[in-house]
């Protein structure tokens, strides 16, 4: 009989980090959303990259207005307008004023903006300024923004729409990335049927599959194939091995404690000669949870629980993505309504319905669908507490 | 010239609310992720559909078990063993016991489980008991989870993982859904050029594509198009045009204010009699915003300011999809670091820097690059508040 080889979630994402990394690529950004960085970025351009007018009026030199008000006016020449988009390549000379739009390109020559509503027509060709301008007035300086080769964002920046609009701004077309990961999701058990199939008396529909696939898509995982299998070791072994050459990672749910029908840890050894790295997790609910190396792929097994599984998931490709993304799931702080108590020397989760003040742990008596279909999220207590007061301040981790 | 035509964020959703509805179309639970269900959803079985065992251990009858100790144990026939995911059809007699394995079905005439820890073979075909079982224990009866017809998941609800898995586990397979919303993408202005372009003094490149199509990724909205356009007006309305017959949404960003080149209003009107129902939101950024409606389609004009039209886009789609969907934005509630001070009259929205415990305001003066590198989500003050001051526990709506 295999024996389990507990790790704490600590040890684990130790084992996880000096046994496996990630392949990059160089992607356009357009391709980018949720993506993840593999290098800082530089920016390529100054921003602006032209001195920009943040205001509708008259570009002019800021001495050529000295002492102006609207009772003593000074009188410039009107040069015309710089059209948005277009260059202007002429120098502004004392005296002179050029119509500029906002967001439009500022002279040579002009130190400053005076806004249209400082500005009288005089004459055809001349303007009269009503308010002294101050030099640099109204003028967003090239690279004052972003400077060319100043670094605008980080290595591990998991991109978001934001993250993509900086990229443009600063000429960032092309970007290296993390390649995307790619999953195989197994169940197994000879109760588990498909939606394919007649329930009879003694099967349940699998779950598993689904939750796992979903789960995995919100971790921007790309599930390739999925399979329900019977504890069938031969059929399993050959189903991981094709999983395992096709995906980079494999995850099998079922089979992962240390019982006879339990082949999982087995079959992973049988593989390769890294095999099983870690059988047993210090965490409630979860124990019996494989972290496996086959062929530098990941291989994750899981318990059969639905809710245990999910769970469980979540911790493993966390730690193991932690390496290539500084995302975190999204945690919100919640008073907690009731006791809990947790088991010592595991990370005990608990899982939580939340409103907008409080977290309420959910009845562990609950069936397993009450339990999946309230529960917001969860919270962790770890190996050293034993539980928390009802009144305290916890992180809620959300599911959805 | 146009006159702007200003709602609060209360009106403009009642607005959308009352100019706009959603299509639905069934689907398998297989594409159901992220997908909002357009009606309630009823279990289709019992939960679990037999009487399950809990433990590893023996079928009895719990009367047979009276008295049952170390010291004095009960005998049972041992009448062998119930398969996972196999029925069992003989219906168990009195002294008569049969192993059952977790997870699998209990016979007729059994009503208690007794742990395999407290019981010892006696004989080849009989089973020692050494602890009294009470009725019912470790089964869990038909439909105790769920009942077949008992309600499961709400009208409204966008699916994830977990809710996908408890329609598995219910037999719910194909589910009826809003149809999945698709928008087309414009960004208007002289001085904007794509990625395919060089640039020239005086342009930029277009930002709002790129933050508005991946923002409306986040929303679970498809992106079938983007166009950066100059600020010509036929080419514009012909584009919109085409939008709109072939989009559920589209999306324009600047020109929605009312100076000379501002069109995005004018083409609305002209398009259809319906026209512009609102032009001005009472925000701060964001007031020069326009809603549309062309061919019952949802037009949105928004602020050239690629930040105004990030937070402005957020505003719009959250109260459009709202009859939907009961998915809200993520908030997280953090200390405020610094006073922030408000417009009378308009709900203000101030980016802000978060670590674990502070909310720290992004300084107005940032260069726009800088605002969106930086900014992890916004806080809103309302329009009967004048600031808020430092100390205070704020809701930050995240943008990541």
């Amino acid at each position: 009989m295999r024996l389990y080889n507990v790790h704490t979630l600590k040890e684990t994402a130790d084992v996880l980090n000096n046994n496996f990394s990630f392949k990059t690529e160089t992607i356009h950004i357009n391709d980018a959303y949720h993506r993840v960085l593999a290098e800082d970025v530089i920016a390529e351009i100054n921003v602006p990259s032209f001195r920009r007018s943040t205001v509708d009026g008259y570009a002019v030199r800021a001495t050529d207005t000295n002492g102006a008000s609207d009772t003593m006016p000074m009188l410039i020449t009107d040069m015309g307008s710089v059209e948005m988009g277009k260059v202007i390549n002429e120098s502004l000379k004392a005296d002179q004023g050029i119509y500029v739009p906002t967001g439009g390109m500022v002279p040579d020559g002009a130190d400053a903006m005076v806004m249209i509503e400082y500005t009288e027509r005089f004459s055809e060709d001349t303007i009269a300024v009503l308010k002294q301008a101050l030099p640099l007035e109204h003028i967003v300086g090239i690279g004052s923004d972003v400077k060319m080769g100043e670094k605008i964002l980080s290595c591990h920046q998991k991109l978001q729409a934001r993250h993509i609009g900086v990229l443009a701004a600063a000429g960032v077309f092309y970007i290296k990335v993390y390649k995307k990961l790619t999953a195989t999701v197994i169940s197994t058990g000879d109760e588990l049927i498909t939606s394919e199939q007649d329930l009879k008396p003694g099967q349940v529909f699998d779950i598993n599959t689904h939750t796992i696939r979903n789960r995995l898509a919100h971790f921007d995982v790309d599930v390739i194939k999925q399979h329900v299998l019977q504890d069938d070791k031969a059929l399993i072994k050959r189903t991981m091995e094709e999983a395992i050459s096709k995906s980079d990672i494999t995850i099998i749910s079922g089979g992962s404690s240390v019982g006879d029908k339990d082949y999982t840890a087995e079959i992973i050894d049988e593989l390769d000669d890294h095999g099983v790295l870690i059988h047993g997790l210090a965490v409630k609910p979860g124990k019996p949870t494989i972290v496996g190396k086959v062929k530098d792929k990941l291989v994750i097994g899981l318990p059969g629980h639905p809710v245990s599984a999910l769970i469980v998931l979540d911790q493993v490709l966390e730690m193991y993505l932690s390496q290539m993304s500084s995302y975190k799931a999204t945690q919100v702080k919640r008073i907690l309504s009731r006791n809990v108590h947790a088991a010592p020397g595991k990370a005990t989760f608990i899982m939580v319905e939340i409103d907008h003040e409080n977290a309420e742990p959910i009845q562990g008596k609950s069936g397993m669908i009450t339990l999946m279909s309230k529960a917001h999220g969860y919270i962790m207590i770890d190996e050293n507490h034993e539980g928390v007061d009802e009144g305290s301040l916890v992180n809620v981790t959300l599911l959805d």
